[in-house]
């Protein structure tokens, strides 16, 4: 099964809207195995929907028509999708009745111009819907399969779920497996991978993280692939081997517990590790010390004046000043720039102090050429590597 | 001009990215006038990379292609172009110079790989990339241009801004006026605005913040609509009158210096103060107080066994314990969920308290139907305009 989804509406072309309709529909599809192949969208007049019709038909068997089913004048699918299997549109008077009722049960007059919402093209298979006025249908042209599904999402999604999704039962399981690495460049991490038989590997990047998706039929090339794709990446650049879960899901199930300090970052290491659900288990949390004055305050931090605030001994008089009960204290303090830095500590210098009942160790970082953003990101990610490393 | 977007990428097909970069381009170039005619996404491979192109020649005459620069063997966007318009690829040595000198920059070794992102179509025009490693381009086929650009935001953002945006602008000055919400949905701000003669009015929702942007060739109608938009939305949801500046720009000029104590949102109050350089002016850090025994031991909150670590008293608690010698001291404690919520304070529910030397006032909220991700976000921004206020 190859299917192409065509998102209806002008407000997806002039950005009005974003299309998370055909993310949430491609990622179910690749769930059940299924490719898709095309996703297009074109404004809301005839002739480019049965353009777009014509391009999907010869790039799938299955088309998933989405929006375009609402009462007003722009909404054309029904016309486009009647026109194009050359069928013509008939009033069903069940589903007239369903509107209406919907209507009733929202206690709103029913308006005549959602009589429109009952015509289907002859033939077609009705998709019921709960949750709103427009109710999709499904036809066919001899291989090719068309179901139209309405655009809103809390209608589509529900609608998808109890009457697409179990239509289209999986031909073969699809397999997955797949690490995040955080410290490399895309170019570099896919330049450490050969290419592998029988297995498609994927790499997506979003700063600082890099996914890497192997899939494929067979689950044994797929095992193989993942372990040597794993090892061909250096070790301390991968921090999940479950390409679900993110790094503060491996603290969830140790038993050691963090405070942290930070300072450049201002609050996104914490922010990171409170990001997941059950975080109190390991986070106490801790102490944004963005000022000098409340370095010393709050932390009894004494080596500003001879060392600065960006150094080893503030790093690790944070660390130690923060960890209190906690069982681990880790700080970061750093320079992110654009401003603030010197030919000693430039733009994208930064230390981590990590405080333990083993002591106290720090950690010192140069990421030059990266905006403030950047910097903070990724000094919040190597600490959290560092937390990594010590609960593993 | 008529525009087609082709964003290209398996990760866009199966789900695993959603396309904002079409909304972002949809939306840019509705408000130069531009009509975008089509959004067509296929597969990493040469003939469909082919075929849709030669579907958006018929719709535009000018092609904005994204993704596919990578150094990577799915990124084939260039060869594609090369081979549609019939010109071979070629070494640029200044671009292959650029590239090293941007691992240079970075102090990264070069990698061969990369070599490849300096081949572009005899006869293209660079689009240079600052901010990262794939140089987008342009090329004219007969009455028709494509242009190149990177897939990652952060590279196609501001590429777009300075090469794109510039060589499509028309000759006419367009005007553009805008402001920011936070609390509304993007339908509701959207109904509440009506159409107005002689400008395009856009939408963009991140959320928490929905942008409204109005723009023309008339100076003075863009004035009136934007006066009209404004007022037509209620008051309380403004956030910002100026369209280029977040929130914490707000504060950047004003004298009042700021203290956080965070519980539900774990830091992400403290990062969004300083996102900005020159943060250092007005914000001073705080507590993380994620736990209880944080909350009493670093901020002296006695409140926890009578009124719950969830209530105005421990809100107006933390925000006086925090408070030290800034001018405002503020907090956030809530239920971001999933789990926590009781019927009394359901997940959704968050108190926000200030503290100043007029003395400490409470806020509750309760935003039911929130993701935990949403929640938190929309907790901070609650906190950052009952700052706004306080400052203004």
């Amino acid at each position: 099964l190859r299917v192409a989804i065509l998102p209806i509406g002008n407000e997806l072309l002039d950005g009005r809207v974003v299309d998370t309709n055909s993310k949430f529909l491609g990622s179910e599809l690749a769930s059940l195995g299924i490719e898709t192949t095309c996703i297009l969208s074109v404004p809301d007049d005839l002739k480019s929907m049965l353009d777009s019709l014509r391009f999907a038909e010869k790039r799938a068997n299955f088309i998933i028509v989405t929006g375009g089913l609402g009462p007003t004048s722009d909404d054309i699918t029904r016309e486009a999708v009647s026109e194009f299997i050359g069928r013509p549109l008939v009033m069903n008077n069940s589903l007239l009745e369903e509107i209406k009722d919907f209507f009733k049960r929202r206690q709103r007059a029913f308006n005549p111009i959602n009589e429109k919402q009952a015509l289907v093209p002859e033939t077609a298979t009705i998709i019921p819907n709960s949750w709103g006025t427009a109710p999709g249908f499904i036809v066919k042209k001899e291989g090719l399969t068309i179901a139209a599904l309405p655009g809103v999402p809390a209608e589509l999604k529900p609608m998808w779920e109890q009457t697409l999704k179990p239509f289209l039962s999986p031909t073969k399981k699809l397999f997955v497996k797949g690490f995040k690495t955080f410290n490399l460049p895309e170019s570099v991490v896919a330049a450490s991978i050969p290419e592998l038989d029988g297995v498609t590997i994927g790499y997506r990047a979003q700063f600082p993280e890099i996914t890497v998706k192997i899939s494929g039929f067979d689950k044994d090339k797929v095992e193989r692939a993942f372990d040597i794709a794993k090892s061909s990446v250096p070790r301390d650049s991968i921090f999940t081997e479950d390409i679900h879960k993110s790094l503060p899901d491996l603290f969830a199930h140790s038993k050691f517990t963090i405070a942290v300090a930070e300072s450049c970052t201002g609050g996104l290491l914490g922010k990171l590790l409170t990001d997941l659900p059950g975080s109190s288990r390991y986070f106490l949390g801790g102490v944004i010390a963005y000022s000098n004055e409340l370095k010393e305050s709050l932390l009894g931090v004494t080596t500003l004046k001879e060392f600065g605030a960006v150094s080893r001994e503030t790093a690790a008089s944070m660390a130690k000043g923060v960890r209190g009960k906690a069982d681990v204290g880790i700080s970061i303090t750093g320079i992110a720039g654009p401003d603030g830095g010197t030919p000693d500590k430039p733009v994208g210098t930064f230390y981590i102090g990590i405080d333990t009942n083993k002591g106290t160790e720090t950690y010192h970082f140069f990421y030059p050429g990266l905006d403030r953003d950047r910097v903070r990101k990724i000094a919040a990610y190597e600490a959290l590597n560092l937390l990594r490393k010590i609960v593993l």
